[in-house]
């Protein structure tokens, strides 16, 4: 069992040993190790490192993504190997965790009592069951967000291309995105990258969503159309957005949004694939393949994933 | 059935309407109406009200307090009567939001994310899992945030009284408060004001937390030594302070806790009793007291609460 860690140098350090520890038999082996690529038997892969062409490994029955979003792989014209998405249950936590957390900042309009000596006692919140979230995108990570916000007591809204049922959550289709956002106090953006969801939030849809509301981004850059969110933004249309992913990561530091009190950009961390829950998920998916078992999380080309 | 409304008057038109549509029955009369003391069955009562002397209500079989907190009524010589405090199901819904929104604003770090152009990519939480948050006083609410905090996965420990076991939590007596203390990443109050707890968290007990903890009181402003509080924010054992309850209040203007930035004043809003969800709790024990049946939430006047 050859495997090959194709990632960057700086992951190494972190995911070799929790990979090598379960899978004592594996041989991994670094990308700029020179090895034959027909020997190699499955490749962990994670974008910016030095493999680009995967045509040589001809023998490679998976490509493992070590992230959730696998836009900068699935487009590359030489994978012909199956690809699998990387859903780590830590990942999925960890977003539940950050969409709950600021799903209540916004809720309980903590932003609200400014450090300013006035005691603002008659602001105070409605309880949670009368608070409005909508969640973009119902897979992995919209169940695991849905079921924390759930927990809460709030009120959800779902909608995902399946419109799949999922318990405790109104989940519609595309087809409801108007009356989905006409309802949201809160909007919550998982959908992943891909040709479908580029701009979906562009200046239209955003007016969509009623005066006041909280917009929380941490899906993906390419969904949300930046001009369109600062004109909202500055119009007073939208309270605030907080964004954890851009089109440009990282974030230039002269970018607009860095500047707008009502935008909260967080660096990219609302969830981090972490190697202590995402490694078994790899090790036991790359056993699959070479066993000739049914592979987990298969990447859908045409639909991008 | 007469109860007398012993409450600040600005009370009146919330109250009023929630108490009278649910028993009909009832004739509720303003504590500036001059009636006979002696007709009046049952107190509804809230303290800064026009009622202070309370032995003229020689047939009053309850005096229902509207609020959680006691300390402002139950020292009071004139009164004879038995009191109950008010356990409304939505001030402990809201007190647990209130605890679980801060908590995850300490647990996730979102004030080191600074806009001010800084991609800071390495700062990331650990899962909820790996935060370890000490409650003190594992009553009704401290049961309803324990119940809502474990259910994002964060580890509990409790302090209280009886150390009842509370499911999910780890519960501790008073005599092992030195352990619950060093152990809290997060510490929670929500100890109400009586003898024992007064000054309870000060500057011995503050330096038992571990340094860089995140204090949160949304209990009684009495349980803590303000100066010792300051003086441990400004050595930087305590990274931060949520406070939303006071010794005065509303705080001073030119209170020392307004421009510390590392000190968070609310304004006594975490969790306040909902005439919606409270006034059936009053209701049914008034009822309860007049009936003969048992009275819910009986104040021991020895405890104070």
């Amino acid at each position: 069992m050859r495997v090959l860690f194709a990632a960057r140098d700086t992951l190494w350090t972190d995911w070799a040993p929790a990979l090598t520890r379960l899978a004592p038999e594996m041989e991994l082996i670094r990308a700029d190790d020179q090895a034959d690529p027909a020997s190699i038997d499955a490749i962990v892969f994670a974008p910016g490192g030095p493999v680009s062409d995967l045509s040589p490994y001809v023998n490679a029955r998976l490509v493992q993504s070590l992230w959730a979003g696998v836009e900068r792989i699935v487009t590359n014209p030489t994978l012909t190997q199956p690809l699998a998405r990387m859903v780590d249950p830590g990942l999925a936590r960890g977003m539940a965790e950050f969409c709950t957390g600021w799903c209540l900042r916004a809720h309980l309009g903590m932003d609200a009592y400014a450090q300013d000596g006035v005691w603002r006692h008659d602001l105070s919140p409605p309880l949670a069951d009368a608070r409005r979230i909508t969640i973009l995108g119902m897979g992995e990570l919209g169940r695991s967000v849905s079921a924390m916000l759930g927990g809460i007591g709030f009120r959800l809204t779902g909608v995902s291309a399946s419109a799949r049922p999922v318990p405790g959550v109104e989940v519609l289709g595309p087809g409801d995105l108007r009356q989905a956002l006409s309802g949201a106090e809160i909007l919550v953006n998982l959908l992943p990258d891909t040709p479908q969801t580029r701009n979906l939030l562009d200046a239209d849809r955003l007016s969509w969503l009623p005066r006041g509301a909280w917009l929380i981004n941490p899906g993906r850059g390419t969904v949300l159309d930046e001009a369109a969110l600062m004109a909202s933004i500055e119009a007073g249309h939208l309270a605030h957005a907080v964004l954890d992913v851009f089109r440009t990561e990282p974030l230039p530091p002269d970018h607009p949004f860095w500047s707008e009190p009502r935008i909260t950009v967080t660096p990219h961390i609302a969830a981090h694939t972490r190697p202590e829950t995402a490694a078994p998920v790899a090790i036991d998916n790359i056993r699959r393949a070479l066993d000739g078992r049914p592979v987990l999380h298969l990447v859908d080309r045409r639909k991008g994933y």
